[in-house]
This record gives C-alpha cells, sequence and structure tokens, in this order.
C-alpha cells in the first residue's frame, strides 16, 4: 500500500500535465499491435513506431491498436498528439494508481480499468491497470505488461464468429470490459476456494496462522473492492447510452456487463461478511477452548489440591498426633480421600464439567 | 459458494452471446406444458417438441408455456427465434447465477426470479432460477427443474376460481410472481422456528456447536438476502407501471406483492439481527461460566494452598523445632487452619463469590 | 417470531383476493360500534349488522363505524361491497401481520397501523393491528379486539371539545392516528424505565440474568422498529397532502403527527444505542471481575507455592541433610520465608495488585 | 430519559390543541422583557402583563419580546390570540420535549431550539427549548428559565455595535439563533476536556470507574445528537432563503450558522468515535493486564510445583529409598531442582515471557 | 482537540462579523508576497504593506498575492476593504478551526482548504488553514505561517514551464489547491509505512505499546478524514463549473483534482480499515496467547498436582501403613508415577495441547 501512494507521490511538486510514468513494471520491449478487420476483411500486424499504426483504413473499417507496456513515454506523446488528446488524459494513462473511471471527451471516450491477477503462491491480488479509447472506428488499449485477457477478444475477431466483426469500435470496446470483468468471476473463484479452505480449518483446528490467513484475505478484499467499486459508476455512465458515440445495440450489452459487475460487487461484499463470520467463529472458538482448558484445570487442582492439605496434615512431625497411633488412621484417611473424591466430581457433574 | 462463482467462471473467455448452460442439475427430460385459457376455455397439453407449442391461438386467449430443465439449449434457441428474443436474454436465462432482475424489452418483458428451497436434513437453502418472459398474450417461465411452486396456480387456473382466467397475461406473471415470493415465507417460517430452537439451547446449555448453528444461519441469511435484495427493485420497477405491456388492475396486485417483498426482507434483517444478538449472548455466557470456572478454582486455591503451607512446615525434619514437642502443637494448627478457612470464605462473602 | 410467519405462510398457495383472518385473536363477537356527528348533532348506537351501519346520514354529518374484532369475514366481505372497496384491500385487514402502509384509491384512502401495548408481566409488547378507511364523509376503523385507546377520542366528540366536531372525516382519522401515535409514549417510557432499572442493576450487580433482560430488550426494540418505521413513510406520504380527501388544515396538524413519529423513532434509536452500551459495560465487567479474581489466584499462589517448596525441601529424609542439624535452622528458615513473603507483596504493590 | 418520555406522555389521551406545560421547571415568576430598537432608537423594558408589550411601535422599529418561563399558560395563550398564532405552536412552545423544527406559516417563521448547559459537578448536560416566532418587525422568543445565553445579544443591541441595529427581525432572529449555536461550543470544549481526562487515565490507571465514564460519555453524546442533529435540517431550510420574510442578506449569515452547525455535528461524531476508539482500548488493555497477570502465575507455579513434587518425593516415608542413604542424595536434588529452575526459565526467555 | 474547539470557543458571546485571529501560531512577520504574471512578464516582489500590493496591473496580467500569517488583522481588514470582500469571508479566514468550503460571491470565489503535514517525531498530524480568494485577474492565498507547498507553482511560474502563464487566475487557483491535494499523498504514503511498520510488529510481537501506536493512528485518520472530506463537496461544486469565473479548460483540471480527492478519501478509509483489521488481530493474538500460557499452567500443573498427592500420601508418619514396610513400595510408586504421566500427557496429545 505505501509502495501505490510513495509512487502517486512522486509526482508531487510537479506542474500538473507533466508526463511521467508512476508504474514499477518495465517489459523489455513496448509492443504494439494493430488489428484491422470489417465483416469481411482482417489484417492483425505488429507495429515498431507509432507512426506505423496511422494512417488508418478507410471509414468502414474497425482499427485496434494495443500498446503492452507504458515505461516508454514518448509513444504515448505520439499518439496524444495524432489523435489530439487531452494532455490530462495522457497523464491518467500513465498514472498507474488511477481509480476506474470514464470521461467523455466529445469526439472520444476514455476509460480506465483494473485488469486483476491472483497469485497463487502468495495469496495477493496483482493490479494492472488498462486504459482504452475508442472513437467510432478506433479503440486503443494501453496495459503494463502484455497479458493474455484479451486473448479470447482477439482470437474471435480472428475466426469472426460472433457478433463482433459486424459492429463498431464501441462494440470492440464493450468486449474488452467485458473480457475484463468475466476475469474477475475466477478471481472470485480462487478467493472463494481460499475461503472454503480457511473455513474447514477454522473447524477443524483453529490456530493463530488461520487468523493471519483471514486477516490477509480481508485485507485483499479491501483492495479489490476499491478496484471494482468505481467501476460500477463507470459502466453504469456508459450504459446510459448518453453519448452518440455508443450505439443502441451496444448499450444492451453494456447492461449485461452492467449486471456482472454488481453480482462481482455483491460477491465480494458477501465474501466480507463471511470473513467477519469467521474472525467471530475464530474468537469465539478460541474463548470456547480456553473454558476447556481452565475447566479440566480447575478439576484437578479443585480434587486434588484439599486431598494434599489432608496427607500434608499427617505428614506432619509433632509428638502428640493421637491420629497417627491409631490402627485404622491410614484406612480412615483414605475413606476420607475417596469420598472428598466422590463428593467433587457429584459436584462437577451437577456444574456440567463432566 | 466457491461452486456458484466457479460455474459462472466457466464462461469467461467466450464471446458474448454464445449459449451454454450453467447449471449442473439435469433432469432426465426438458418437459414442456402448455396452457391456453380465457374466461372460457381451457386446454391443458405436454409438448415433445417447441414447434408443437406454437402457432398460438387467437388473440382473447392466453398460453402460459412453462419449460422444467435447461440443460437442452437447443429448445431455449428454438424459443428464442421463434420469439425473437434478444440473444443476451437466452444467455441470462441459462446462467442461473444471474441476479433477480426485470428488463423490459418494448414487446415483451422480462423477469429473472429465485425459487428457494429449505432442506430439511443439511439445513440449507437452495435457489433455483426461474425466468419469466410475457407479452400481452403469452407467458413463458423456464424452471432448473420440475418444481411444485406454481401447481396452486395450475390450480386455480383449471378451477377457474379467481379472477386469473378473467384476466391477461400480465395478471398471469403476477400471478406466479406471487406464488414464489408467497413460498418465501415458508422458508421464514421454517428459519424462524430454527432461530427459536437454538435460542433455547443457548438458554440452556450454550456449546461449540450451537456457535456452528448461528454461524451456518447467518450464512443462509447472506445467501437468502442476496436472492431476495434485488427482488424489491425488480418488483418496484414493474409496479411503476410504466409499461403498456401491465394493465393498471393488474399494477395494484403488484404492489401487493411489492409490500410482500418488503415484509420478506425486513424479516430477514430482524433474523440477522437476532443472530447477531445471539452470537453477543454466546460469547458472553462464556464469559461468564469462565468466570464461575474461575471463582471456584481461586476459592479452592486460595484456602488450601496456605493451609498446605502450614502443615507443610511442621513437616519439616529439623532437630530443633520447639513446636513439634509441645502438647497443644497438633490441636493450636487445627485452631490455627480453621481461622484461615473462616476468614477466607468472610472474605469471599463480602467479595460475593459465594 | 415465528408464529408471525407461520401466520402468514397459511396463505401461501391460495389465489390472491381469498379472504381469510390470518390472526389467532377471536373474541367473543364481533362488535360494531356507529357515531354521527357533526357540530351540532351527535348519536352513537351499536350495531348488530352490517346493513344496520347503512344507509348513512346526509352529507355534513361524518359516520365512524369501528369493527372490533376481525374473525367474522362476512362482515368484512359485506362492508366491502357496500363500499366497493377493492379486494387485495380487505385481504390485508384480515392479514394482521402487514406492515404499516398507505394507499390513495383515489375516492378513499387506506391506512394500516399497528396499536401496541406493552405486557408488564412479561415484558413483551404486544402488537395489534388497526386498519382505517376514510372517505369526506365516512371513517371506518378495523381493530383485532375491542381496545381503549381510541377512548378518549370517543369521549371528545361527545363531549364536543376541542376542535373534532367542527372538521371532517380526515380530521377524525388524524385523532385516531394521533391517538395510536400518542400511545406509543406510553410503551416508550415503560421501556424507558425498565431500561433505567437495568442499569442499575448493571452497576450493583451485573448478573448473567441480567444479560438476558438485556438481550430481550433488544429483541423487543427490534420488533418495536419493525411497527413504527414504516409509519413515518405513511404519515409523511398523508402530509404531503397531495390527495383531495385532506383539508389543508388536517394537514397542518398531520406534520404535528409527523413530528411525533420522528420523535418516536428517535427515542428508539437512543434506546437501542443505550442497550448497545450496556451490553459493552456488562462485557466489559464480566471481563474487570475475573481480572480481580485472577489477581486473587495469583497472589494467593505466588506467595504459598514456593514457601510450600522451601518447607518441602526440609521435609526430605535425606540421612545427610547437615541444615537439619542445626541449631539454627527452623529460624533460618522462617526468617526466609518472612523475606520471601515481604519482597513478593512488595512486587504485587509496584504492579499495583494490591 | 424516562422521564423525558414520562412527561411526553401525560398528553396521550387529550385531545390535540390542549395547552398544557409539560416541563418540569418552575421560575417563580414569569418575566417579561420587551426591547425596541431601531438604527437611532433602543428602549428597553420589563412588561408585567402580555398586554403591556403591545401595541407595538411603528414599523421601522424591530421589537423583541423575551418571555422566560413557561409554566403560566395564559400568557402563552395571550400571545398567541395576539398574534393569530396557530393553536398547535401554542402547544409545541409548552411541550419542551419536541425536536427542533422550523415551520414556515407564511407570516411568520416557528423555530424550536435546544439551549444546553453543562453541569460541571454530575458530568450531564442539561437541556432547555428555546422557541423563536418571527415576522419582519417583531421577534418573540421563550426560554423555559431566564437564562444568560442572551446576554451578549443584548449587549449588542444596547450598545448599538455591529450590524444589529441597522438589519430587521430576522437579523435578531439569526443572532439569537447563533448564539445559542456559539453556546454549544463551550460544551463541546467542556466535554473535549473530560475526554482528554479520561483518556490519560485510562493510559496510566484504567479502573471500572474510567469505564463507567466512558459509558456516561457515550450517553451524552447521544442525547447531544438528538438535540443538534435536526438543527442541521432547520438552518438548512431557513438558510435556503425561500421565505420572503428572510432578507438576501441575512441569509449569507444563516449560511455561517449552517457551517457551525455541521462543525458542532462532525465534533460531536468525532467524539464518539473517540469514545469508542477508548473503550476499544479499555476492554484491550484489561486483556492484556490478565494475560501479565497470568504470567506470573504460570511462571511461578511451572517452576515450582514439579520442584515441591520432586522434594515431596523424598520426603516419603518408604523403609527402602536407597537414595536416602547416599552421601550425596541431598547435594544431587539441589543439583537437579537447580537445572529444572534454569530450563524453565529458559523455556520461558524463549517464549518471550519474561 | 480541547484545545481546537477552546480557540473556538473563545468567539461565542461576540457579535458576528467582529475580527478576531483565533489560532496560536504567531510568525514573527506577516509576509506578503506578489507575483504579476502572464504570457511573456514576470515580476517577484516582497509587499510591506497592503498598499504596495495594489493598484493591479492592467487586465491581461494575473497577479498572486500571498499572505503568510494571519496574527496582524488590520492587513486582513485592510485587504477586505480593498476589494470589498464581505465580513464574515474575512472572519472565516481568521478563524483557523474552520471546514473545507467554497462560497461563490458572484464577482469572486472563496475557498477555505487544509495544508497537512506530518510530524516525524511526534506522529500527528498538523493542520494549517488556506485561503483562497480569486476573480478573473487576482488570487490571494492566506496562510498560517510560510510554508513551501506553494514553492514548486511558484517555480513553474517563474520558469514558465507549463500551461500556468498561459492561463487566468482560475488555472493559478487550481494549481495551488492541486499542490496541496498532491501534499496530501506525501502524508498518506508516511502513514502507510507507519501502518506496514506497525503490523509487522504486531505479527513479530505484540506489545501494548502496539495497541497504543493503533490508537493514535485511528485518531490521526479520524482528525485527517475531518480534514479532507469536506473537501469533496468543495472540489465538486467547483468542477460542476457552474461560476462564470471558471473557465471550461480549467474544469477538466479540477476533474483531476476531483479525482485525486477521491483517492486521497478511499485511501484514508482503507487506511481506517486496515487499522481496525490490526486491531482485531491485537485482540485476537492477546486472546490467543493467553490460551497458550493456560495449557502450559494447565499442563504442568495437571500432571504434578496429582503426582505431589501421591508422594504426600507416603510421606504421612501413620504408624500402621503397611506399604511403607513393603520392599518393592518405593518402585511402585515411581512406577504409578510414570503411568499417571505418561497417560496425562497421552490425553494432553489427544486433546492438541501438545
Amino acid at each position: 500500500m505505501a509502495g501505490t501512494i510513495n509512487r502517486r507521490s512522486k509526482k508531487a511538486g510537479l506542474p500538473p500535465g507533466t508526463l511521467i510514468h508512476v508504474g514499477e513494471r518495465k517489459t523489455e520491449m513496448v509492443r504494439i499491435t494493430v488489428i484491422d478487420y470489417d465483416e469481411g476483411y482482417f489484417q492483425e500486424r505488429e507495429a515498431k513506431t507509432v507512426e506505423e499504426c496511422f494512417p488508418l483504413k478507410g471509414k468502414p473499417i474497425v482499427t485496434w491498436i494495443n500498446i503492452a507496456g507504458l515505461h516508454q513515454v514518448d509513444i504515448i506523446e505520439k499518439i496524444g498528439k495524432q489523435l489530439d488528446l487531452h494532455p490530462l488524459l495522457l497523464e491518467d494513462i500513465l498514472n498507474t494508481e488511477q481509480r476506474p473511471k470514464m470521461e467523455d471527451f466529445e469526439n472520444y471516450i476514455f476509460i480506465i480499468l483494473k485488469m486483476l491477477y491472483y497469485n497463487e503462491t502468495t495469496n495477493k491480488i496483482k493490479s494492472e491497470q488498462v486504459s482504452l479509447i475508442f472513437n467510432p472506428d478506433l479503440v486503443i488499449s494501453f496495459q503494463e505488461e502484455k497479458g493474455d485477457v484479451f486473448n479470447p477478444v482477439r482470437e474471435t475477431i480472428r475466426s469472426g464468429k460472433g457478433r463482433i466483426r459486424k459492429m463498431g469500435a464501441d462494440y470492440l470496446a464493450y468486449a474488452l470490459m467485458d473480457a475484463i470483468v468475466d476475469s474477475y468471476f475466477i478471481i472470485l473463484e480462487r478467493l472463494g476456494e481460499r475461503i472454503e479452505y480457511i473455513e474447514e480449518e477454522l473447524v477443524v483446528n483453529p490456530k493463530p496462522e488461520t487468523l493471519g490467513y483471514i486477516h490477509n484475505l480481508k485485507r485483499e478484499m479491501i483492495l479489490l473492492r476499491k478496484s471494482v467499486w468505481p467501476l460500477r459508476e463507470v459502466v453504469s455512465a456508459l450504459e446510459r447510452c448518453e453519448s452518440p458515440l455508443i450505439n443502441e445495440s451496444t448499450c444492451i450489452h453494456l447492461r449485461d456487463v452492467y449486471d456482472h459487475t454488481i453480482q462481482v460487487i455483491d460477491t465480494i461484499e458477501i465474501f466480507r461478511e463471511m470473513l467477519s463470520g469467521m474472525l467471530d467463529v475464530y474468537l469465539s472458538s478460541i474463548s470456547y477452548r480456553m473454558n476447556e482448558i481452565m475447566k479440566v484445570l480447575t478439576i484437578i487442582a479443585t480434587i486434588f489440591i484439599p486431598l494434599t492439605f489432608i496427607v500434608g496434615v499427617y505428614g506432619m512431625n509433632f509428638e502428640y498426633m493421637p491420629e497417627l497411633k491409631w490402627r485404622l488412621g491410614y484406612p480412615v484417611v483414605w475413606v476420607i480421600i475417596t469420598i472428598i473424591s466422590i463428593s467433587m466430581i457429584a459436584y462437577f457433574r451437577k456444574r456440567r464439567w463432566l
């Protein structure tokens, strides 16, 4: 967390509009892939420079430029100039600690999303920023690293299946957002499995590590929620369909993404409640155990301490202790000891400690 | 829970609009029942194929097609084609992990609801998705399994009692929703009984299993709430009566369903608060018990440990211990022991431990 | 609670609009009282049948029909027919587990309220449903039992004091609602006294029963809130004065009822917060007590266990133990014991345990 | 609290509009003071009867009538008749358990506020109701007792400093409200000091009384909030400046009062959060202490109980115990005891108990 | 906190509009710096008196007057007269306990913000009030002390980099706000580091001081939130761009500040949740430790107390104890002791205490 803010605070003191890459991930080379398509046409190529991406094909064709890697600031700058993008928008793309948001700049729409990965070994969620810009015939997507979350979309375009090749750039933008939101379900699945695993452990053998696991999951939930909550407003704003850049038929699909987002948020909230419940169970099972331990101690101590006192009495070395001389002294002591033990056990039975 | 998300995540990576049945329940055969009725006419038949359901009778007649079982995707597809339904709608029907929702597609209205069953042996709530589509003269309902929750509605149509035969398809859709919401009260009744049972157990003999029961009920409440909360918006949107597909006279009845939904939600919230209160009682009764146990231990130990020390003193084997030679040594020790015991007991009385 | 839902769930499976009395209270006979009045005229009579109540007197006169007892469904049905009331409304009157609500049926207004009684012996709040229907010259009130909460209103009408005789049926409806809301203050007074009593007990001698009392009061609060919260919307809707059935001068009085309702809700919330605070105090006073008990045990054990060890040492029977032969062996042991005791006590002093 | 409701419940059963003084404070005599002023003119006099207050001076002059004491109901009634006030308004003035509220009766505005006093000895907040009525040239203020919170306003009018003499009655009403809200800061100051005092005590030596103090402060906060929260709406409604009775220049000043009210509410919320935090600290410091106590007990018991067993072994009186005859038996036992003690201490060191 | 309210309460009783400096920080001399600039022109000078600042240069030039130090009330008064500012505004500037707020006085806009500093040694956040007034060609900023948070802005103006020299006074006001909000990230970074440090300590060795640290951080969070929350409304109101004083191009930048403010608020909330989580972990780790301590005590006591009883038995001095004469008596006792020990350990193993 401190790291996050740290990176953000690097910018404090610079004039607004200064382009600085805030993230820490440096892929070897920024990779630019360009896909042109319409219902009949399909071309996929890798571009070395920004210039290669432009000029775009004629109007009926949709172009998707994907930029994987943000550390070469000049690339972002060139794209900004080429398409006359607002400087603050470029800044937002590079500042990878942005909240998800949507901004409508009349002739293009700008969206920031979070791609999430679940690291199985550290049980931590890694977050990557994805920015989308689209106008009627162009979508540009910016990733921090080359990920594979967009591959299904690429595959669908290549194969020409589904409706994507028949639709405009707004539908492509929707498909990319849909791919990201769909990937959240995979993370929720992993988290759900982990919660179930911990819940079982909690029943079998609660340990302080269990508490640590719960605590860590709660932290991940906090961060997850931070990434997903604002998405709701983003998709809701798009789905209201106020921009002429979004076709009405795409709106119905966006409503679908909205439903999924709500479902993700619901699930996060349910997980949070479950984790809170598990914490309660952990704490009360510790209390209960303590109770059990105390009971054992008390039963043992309460039975034997008085008995030890009695045998202590007849361990005294007074010259004049008549009982010591009695023939039946020793057996009588044993009888007394037995009576005390039995009545103690009866008392514990009555109090339901045994 | 993980299972739920699991099923949902199967879809990640597929192009939007792909029809896949996400649920796990496979009935032997999808069962299609068709009921045609108006005030004077009534016909009920079972259809083998989708084609048999159509063509529909002339206008004044209302047709109700019920499809029990979702695993034959082609059936859903055919119905979709026949009625020109939106592909995303078909997807939603098959994806049984949907939130309850309502969508107005101008010439028909689409509703997703949750049917709930309470499993007495596992004390778990099972959820089944029900989808409704209706236009002025047709209602199609999709169930995951053939349930009996719609039987009362069927019975009412058959018998011709009530107003249902005089009204349109919107009234039938209302009657189905009403039947589902009414069935929630049965679940709440079971849960209420279980809460009362646990509450009594809590007073008589709190055990760690009691905590487990409370925790499980809280979980069920979370899931129940997830199914019922969104229903509120669904019914509220219908009841606002903005669609021409819903007659005004049906609206008043929908308001009634809305009231019932609110009552269900209220009761869930009350149950949740009660369970929280019970958790508090459980925890504090454990604390109180520990207190009692500690008191017993402390009283016994505090009385006998000093006495054991005293008898230990006169168990020492020093050659020169004048007390050991005294005639009254032994009785004096008993007097001291008695005094200490009595003053200890007085002290405990004063502190209200006895 | 389970009972409540139970009664409600009796209706599941019946066609909407079926009239069934859901409550369990059967008075011997349904009692119908009719009061006709205007500024100069007053007549009070008891009716045997519904027919006797009608025809109503001429327009300037206000008629108040009070029906105490809901178990004779035919009476309700006849009134419904006579006045052409909506079937769902009649159903709501009979279903005594309704939430408080207000519905405007253009030519009459329908209100459901809850009358509350505090049972001193069981410390439980009993809730009774009251339904009001009014149009410009008629008020019909339905009670489950003949209560005395409307007596002051009757008295005011009889005596002709106040403004009630000069005003219309809307003012009478207001006066009845005012009487009900006023009666809530009596309940709050009782609850307030009980909270104060428990709070004092909590300071003097916290017992597990105290916890039970707090828990029960919290439950009553949950149920009380359920009855009163929706009232806010009811009165607020009436007070907005959008119906032509309510005169503007009555609106100001309704605003007054609204203020009282808010005050009742405020007080309930304050009571809830107080009870939560008391639970915290109870729990922490138990913790504190445990602390005190542990201190006593630890002080005694920590002083005497080492001493018992020392005297144990000289109780050993080795043949070669030089100390046993020393003349000063025994007194030296006493000196050591005294030093250990004093230093222990000094240590406890330092740690503020004594 | 019970008292509050008690007083309120006195009214239940009376017809609405009955004037009854609900408060319990009876000053010896109701004191009526009248101040007439405009920019150039100033007159202050005490009135014996209501009649003396009227007739008012000519228009340009502002008249402020202050009535200290509400137990002479006839005075309130006469003023009501003189100014043609609504009966419910008079009732509200006398019912001193009202929530703060504002009502706009077209030709005058009616405001209820709470004056608060902090009693240093009981650490309780006393609340007094203040009602204000104003039209363009008259302000009437009703107090339960003669307080001194309005003295600064009086002083400002007398001295002619500030803008008050140049402004109308609405500004005077604002000045009175401002004086009341300003007096809240004094209370918050006292409460803040008390919280700091308790916080320090919590660090130095937490006692059960400390808990009592925190609990009491929380209660006072609940009551304080009840008095101040509704004020926000009151001032907000005034500040929206929709009434022609309030000049626009006064509105800016009312916005200032609004800001102060928000600041008071913020501070109350912060105090509440601090008190919650302090409760947590108290509880966990008790837990920590218990831990410390248990550690001491465990260390002592764990070291000496085994040793006592060992010396007990050689205190047995068997005839055939070879060790007892050994020359080195006794020193060897001491060596064993030392080894056990040291290893125990090492174990505790390792577990960080020492 | 008490100090804060204290300073505020100094004002109670004074007529509104009285100018009093409420803060406690007295710099040696109030320092007035004036910067005039436009795209081509730049002049920076220090003014001794308010008169020196005026008259302003011709229209195209933007003037920024920065006043560091508020204790010379006459300076503020003179500026107020020169620019015809509202008296309440001047009061707000001097009353340094104001909430952040924005007020639109048609021909100028008035903004109050909080500058925050993190004191590394006391781990406390210090808050300083900054007021901004701007019209189309003038910005006046008031600071309590000369801080360096505006230096980057000064530097940017001097160097002529960025867009600031090309834009109007509204952009300068934005740049100052941006500088302040950016400085919050530095504080969040420090707090984030501290939270991480405490979290680690919590895992390694929870101490009561750790609790104190958490508690202090929670307090700082409460105060931080108080300073930042209202900022959201302030920036949101500005960003809605309803005033003609703010150019549309500046609005996009204000939206950026708004995003940052939301990010700060999000982070504060996340920190708060983390601290709550840490408190839970602290409390439950204490509980767990207690459990461990109790286990050790119970194991030791449960094994040795019965053994001590047994050896006590054979330490009795009865004349007729046959076992004492047996040749194998002593070894048999050891066998019994061994059996008891082993079975006890087996029992603890079974209960998972070992």
